[in-house]
Parts: structure tokens; C-alpha cells; sequence
């Protein structure tokens, strides 16, 4: 037969994912036309200009083609490099061309805990630790295993990043939302927690799990020590796991902020009834890797046997990309202090994290002044979420695609995160180079006010 | 809450995929314990020795650091891979560290078009082919399109590859199995497949779809184009999707025998009517690239909505890991005559295909000629099926755990791919070096002895 539209999955039809949907289509679309789009509807950094970190990219080449580790004549790579590759192949066994063990290579999961331990002061096992292919698909299987039906809720923010909504949606289970207060910064207020899990029993829904996304997307807002406790003790009284989507943790701009981890506080808190399952990625912080795919799945509180499941969800697809894997463990094992290439990559990592601190600001403070759009602070993360005031009867699709055919500029209206009745948002990146970050915001400033005069009459 | 086993959903609990399963988690714990090993569970080439293809790794060094491209001194590359290189890095636009396409690199898609072209003299359309990470990604992308609900039906073969059971069992459908004969060379009959299909009706099933792996897996037979016409009517006159799992294409030992696609098939048939998803990687063939993750599906007489519906799928976890895509461009694009790597490529990719023929004879022969133990033909693929006769009582998992145990040779339970009530067999790669593997094949052949008399007892 063929397959027709209508013999599709329900569950599959239903599935939404903005951030790459008809917009982004669209502006594809006028690109073959010969039209230039400043993409912002993605956090895909290296698609925007930057560049990767040498270190990363220099022991991948070494470790793609070991006949390089003789044959490259000294000075091409930095000796550090070199030992590094060499340990790489060593301990992989055979090599990237071999599939991993189902977890990932143990050595990367050894030093992920050591990471762990440096960042947090806490023990981590690396047994509890899952290499992904990026923390998208270790969020999946993580879903995967707490949804069994129609009854089973996952609370996640409003606004959310749509991997969530769009995987419940997959699995046939129920998004529960629960609001970021968009008047306290996009804060996570307990009341709202207590209030959606109470709303989702009434209309027959068992509450899981929660996932929370800090620092925030779309919301760039960073959670403090607080916060996170809240989460945890909420999560204890109603019984549920915790899904914490740390890919951001390198991403926190605010002087006087920083980046506090779900494990850290579960462990100060020596909480033991909790079940937490924190993600991490190559794709973002300094590093920018999207496209090698690389990520990590930690567990704690999580019994042997339900890990198996997780070991076995990966095993069908056999293992996580054994490049994404390297990628990671030279996230996590970067040129220490001392060693040739640390004032290289002390100096690049720096420069990526300044930019982005400056592009967060601009964004932030140019959208912010626009009249009829306001713009919180971009505390973490790499977007914007501004509100926009559009006139009655306007939608933030009708301006998004109004934006992209008039300026070039792709960015997603709130509908694809989620928003208060009533609000229109659209999530920017905060990626492209400075000088066209500044006319961008200048171009949506002044589109802003078209668009709305035009609508009025 | 801490997450018990009795929380997780049902159907990853159903879910079995044995070729990474208990036998190889025990095989694991042996070799901390400092035992020797040999993998014979998994077609993993290059764990087992074989070394990859120099032109791969030499471009992807180049494109993972395209410093190279200028510092390198001359001769460290040759001077294709070095073009190719530049050429991957404008094509993509944003070289590897970037998302790209959901549906894959444009570039890498144009080129697998070019290739189905040479091969089979019919024409592809980019935009009917998706970069996956392996094949299996792919085969479960389709697969979550087709399963609606438990009455949901999808053909597999018996033996069949567990990829197929885990995954219709992880979406909730239903798995209607039918027989290879292996009577008969493991040779698949319209009259098996129209008498599973009707077994199925008969018990309240749709069947949605049919899946046919060719070369076999774990069975090693080839389709001729006969078979294929077969399953091609068979599929249309019974409104079925089909799945063509080609993952073995190169692998294809026997003289006279040649590998068939699925698409070339229909294509000369002229049919319209039946939409056909087809299936390669870069894990197989004389790459052996497991570990990159790349892999392709094309589609055929799917309308573009529902291929719409693959994308989104893709997009959700963003794209195919770009690495990947890249191995799967150079499957696709090899050196060409005249080209500098022409010799070196064509030296290597014959030494490889070579030496697996050579060893699937020395696993066919010296299998077959144990007693109580019978062996097909390996004609293709990288396994051989081996049917073992057992003394009253003892079971296939029991003989490949002592097998294990005794000898440190790691196989799979027949049960663990599916086989007639009644028969055992186990699954083994043809993988290990000549050497290792015809001591492999000797000591099996004491060991079943042994293990016969002792439970004869």
C-alpha cells in the first residue's frame, strides 16, 4: 500500500516541534530563493560563526587518523594533543570505528564523574552515567521509561522547550504545565508547582516526574541554591522523579550568579528518596559541538535494575556515536593548568563565553527598548523570550512570518514553548555575530512598529 | 520518588534485544575478571581487528581540523582526500560542528541519489532520503510511523535481526512473524508469508507493514530478484508497507550471486502502489564504521506529508550526527578511477571483503561438519545461524552459556532472533581473524561434544 497522511500514527501527527517547524521551512524556502536569513530560531552556534575549540577538534583528527600520531611532523599538534589521542585510543580499545559499549566507553564515563566531583565536590558513579547522542535523545529514553499511558503526567514549564511536550506527546503521555513567572524574571514559584500538580490529579493524572530547564529555555533565567531545593522537596511530597536539563550550565552571564546542579543539592540535602536524572551536552556552553551529537545521562537514586532498562533503550540502537562520546569526554578532561594547550583554550573558551555575556546583553537591553515589546534579563542560556503587544486579532505566527518575509530574520513565535493565554512571545537566539546582532535587534525594532501600525487600521 | 522497576513502562520492560542482552553482560564481567573474550555476538568489525579504510579517516581528519588543509605539509594527505575535504567543508557551510538539515546534509543526500543511480539505473530524489544515525535509527523512525495501536501488525522474518521485535514491541504493535525455510537455504516462500499474514487477520491484526533483510541477518542468505518480485507483489496485493533492511549490500560472498535492491525491483515493475522504505549504513560492508552512526532511508511512493512526518520525527533530537553523514558521504563517493587514493581504496576495500569471504566459508564448513551441529550457507551478511542439536532438556541459552564460560566465545541464543518451536540454533559473526577464528570454530565443535555427554547423563 501507500502510505497516506491518515495511516500515520496519532501520537506522531500530533507531535509538535516549532523550533524546527513551518517557519523554519519557510525561511529555507526563501534561502534557495536567494534571500539572506539570519537563522536566530536555533541554538546551533558554529552555523552562526563561531568557532570551535581547537583543543577538541585537534584530538579528533588525531584520533580519526592515528597515522597522524607518526606521520605529522612536530608542531602540527600540540604535544598535549597527542597524549591526550593516544590515551583516547588506548582506552577506547579499537578505536572510533568500533561500536561502544551500550553506555558509552567506560573511560569517558570515569572521567564525566571526575568532572562531576571537580564541579560539585560530590561523588558520582560511573555505572549511574549514560553517553547520549546529545542530551535530546537522553531526555527520550529517560520519558520513555516513566510513561506508560494516557494517565501518566510529567510536569514541565511553561514556557518549555518543545523536546519535552513534543516527546510526551510520542510516548501518549500528559504534559502538565506549570508557569515561569514572567513578571519575577521567569522565576519557578512553588504555588505554581503545588497548583498544576493539584489540577493534573483532579482531572485524573498521576504526576511522574518534573522536568525543569536550567539555566532556562527559552527563558534565560538561572535557578539559585533555593530554587533548586524547592524543586527537590516538591518532588520528594509528590512523589516524583526528577528530569534536570542542565546543557546550559556554562552559560550564566549575571555577575553574582552561577550555576548550582540538581546533584549538588540533592546531595547536600542527603536526600535518598528522590530519583534525579541530570542531562548534559557538547552542544552548547563554549564548546558549540551540535553537530557531533554528544551528551550525558547521570542517575542518582536510581536502582540498578531500572538503569538496565536504560541500558537496554540504547542498546536496541546499539550505542551513542563514539565521536560525541570523545567530544564529551574532552568537555569534561580539558587542557589542565601547565599543560601546552591550556592558554589556548583558556583564551578561546573565554572569548566565546565574553561574546556571548555581550550578546545576551545587547539582545536583552535593544529588544527591551523597543516600544510594545518587553524583554527580561538573559541571565543564562543562549535566547530571549520577549513578550510582544500585538494588536487584536494578530498572533505571534502572523508577526514571526510577517518578520522573517519583510527583514530575514527566523525566529519562533512563543506558541511552539508555551505562554499565558492572552501573551504573545517569540524566542530569539542571542548567536549571531555582534555587529549583526545590533541590526537585528534594530530591524525587529522597527518592523515591530510597521507590523503594528499596519495591523491597527 | 525513587523510580522502582515496577514504575517503569511496560513495554521497555517487554522489550528483548539479546545480541547485547544477559549472555553479554556475563561475557563483560568475565573480562574484568581478566578473561579472554572473543565477541562473536555483535558484527562489530573493527573491535575484531579490522582496520578502517584509509580514505575515510584521512578525510575526516581533514574536515574535523581543516588547519590541516593549509599546515599539513605536503604528502601527509593525498591530494583527493585533501579536495574532497575542501569540498565537504563548502558544501556543508558550516563544517561538522554545526546541526544540520533534519533531514540530513543536502550535499550528503544528492550524493546517495547519484549512488542508488549507478547501482541500480533508476533515479533518487534527495528530498525521499534521510540521514540517520545507523540504520536503526531509520528502521524505528518508520516503524513509529505504522504502529498506531496493539492491532497494529508489522511482518518480520523468523530468524530476524531483534533490532525489528524490541522496537514493534517498544511501540506497542504486534509482531507477525513468518518463516525463513531452512530446509531451504534460509529461502524465503509467498506461501509462508501468505499464511502469516492470514494468521494474523485471523487473530484480529492489521497487517501495516512487512520487513525483509537482504542479505540476511542472522540468517546470511541473498534474495534474487526473484524473491524480491515476490515480496513486492505479495506487499502490494495485501496493502503493505515495505521495509527493506539492505544494510549487507556489499556483503555478498557467493559467485553468482548478486545483491538485488528492493527499489531497482519495484522501479522495473513500474508499481506506484506500495511504499517502500529502504535502509543502508556505514556499520557494514568493508567500512565496518559501527561507531560513526551513520546510516541512510530512502523512500519511495511515499507522499511528501508523510515523509513531512519523518522529518519532524528527525528534528525533535535535531539531526543525525553530522560525522556520520560524512562517513555515509564517502561510502557513497569513493575514490575514483584515476583519482590518487583510487589504488589504495580499491586495495583495501578488496583485502577486507576478501578475508570475510574466506571466513564465512571457514565458519559455514567447519560449523557443518561438527556433529549435531548443521550450518547453511553463509552467502552473505556477517553471521552464520548454525542449528545445534541438544540433548532433552537443555535449552540454546544454556549451551551459549557454558560455551561462554568454558571457551570465552561469546554467541547469541537462536531464541534470542526467533526459530522454529522445537530447534536451537546461535547466532556467530564471522568477524574474528582467520587465525583466532578457526580455533574458534574447533573449540566449539569439543565444546558441544562435552556439553552433550555431560547432559546426556
Amino acid at each position: 500500500m501507500v502510505v497516506r497522511i491518515e495511516d500515520v500514527a496519532p501520537v506522531v501527527r500530533e507531535a509538535q516541534y516549532a523550533v524546527r517547524g513551518p517557519i523554519v521551512a519557510r525561511a529555507q524556502e526563501l534561502e534557495r530563493q536567494g534571500r539572506e536569513i539570519i537563522y536566530c530560531n536555533i541554538g546551533n552556534p558554529q552555523a552562526l560563526g563561531q568557532r570551535p575549540i581547537s583543543w577538541v577538534r585537534q584530538v579528533l583528527a588525531l584520533v580519526e587518523y592515528p597515522e597522524l600520531l607518526d606521520r605529522a611532523p612536530a608542531g602540527t599538534f600540540p604535544a598535549d594533543a597527542v597524549e591526550v589521542a593516544r590515551h583516547v585510543l588506548r582506552a577506547s580499545e579499537h578505536g572510533l570505528g568500533a561500536y561502544t559499549e551500550s553506555k558509552g566507553l567506560r573511560f569517558v564515563r570515569d572521567a564525566i564523574a571526575d568532572f562531576i566531583h571537580a564541579r560539585d565536590g560530590i561523588q558520582a558513579d560511573p555505572e549511574a552515567i549514560f553517553l547520549t547522542d546529545g542530551a535530546s535523545k537522553g531526555v527520550q529514553s529517560v520519558l520513555r521509561l516513566l510513561i506508560a499511558d494516557a494517565r501518566d503526567g510529567v510536569l514541565i514549564p511553561t514556557p518549555q522547550y518543545p523536546l519535552y511536550s513534543a516527546t510526551i506527546t510520542l510516548y501518549g503521555g500528559a504534559a502538565v504545565p506549570y508557569t515561569l513567572d514572567e513578571a519575577a524574571q521567569w522565576g519557578l514559584s512553588l504555588a505554581d508547582l503545588e497548583r498544576s500538580y493539584e489540577q493534573a490529579r483532579a482531572r485524573g493524572i498521576r504526576p511522574r516526574a518534573i522536568c525543569v530547564i536550567n539555566p532556562g529555555n527559552p527563558t534565560g533565567a538561572v535557578l539559585d541554591a533555593r530554587n533548586v531545593e524547592d524543586v527537590l522537596r516538591f518532588a520528594r511530597e509528590r512523589g516524583l522523579a526528577v528530569l534536570a536539563d542542565e546543557v546550559y550550565q556554562d552559560n550564566v552571564y549575571l555577575p553574582g550568579d552561577r550555576f548550582v546542579s540538581f546533584a549538588s543539592v540533592l546531595e547536600r540535602l542527603g536526600l535518598r528518596d528522590v530519583s534525579l536524572f541530570s542531562f548534559h551536552s557538547v552542544s552548547k556552553g563554549y564548546l558549540g559541538e551540535c553537530g557531533h551529537r554528544g551528551g550525558y545521562l547521570e542517575c542518582r537514586n536510581v536502582p540498578p535494575a531500572v538503569m538496565d532498562e536504560i541500558t537496554k533503550l540504547q542498546s536496541i540502537a546499539l550505542c551513542a556515536n563514539s565521536v560525541g562520546q570523545i567530544v564529551t569526554y574532552l568537555l569534561v578532561r580539558p587542557p589542565l593548568p601547565g599543560e601546552p594547550s591550556h592558554g589556548t583554550w583558556t583564551r578561546e573558551r573565554g572569548e566565546v563565553l565574553e561574546s556571548l555575556r555581550r550578546r545576551a546583553a545587547i539582545v536583552e537591553r535593544g529588544l527591551d527598548a523597543i516600544p510594545g515589546i518587553s524583554c527580561n534579563r538573559v541571565a543564562g542560556a543562549m535566547y530571549a523570550f520577549p513578550r510582544i503587544t500585538l494588536p487584536e486579532g494578530a498572533t505571534d505566527t502572523e508577526w514571526c512570518l510577517a518578520l522573517l518575509e519583510e527583514t530575514g530574520i527566523c525566529v519562533v513565535p512563543g506558541s511552539g514553548f508555551g505562554q499565558q493565554a492572552g501573551t504573545w512571545h517569540f524566542r530569539t537566539t542571542i548567536l549571531p555575530p555582534v555587529e549583526q546582532l545590533e541590526a537585528v535587534v534594530e530591524r525587529i525594532g522597527r518592523f515591530h512598529v510597521s507590523f503594528c501600525e499596519r495591523r491597527r487600521r
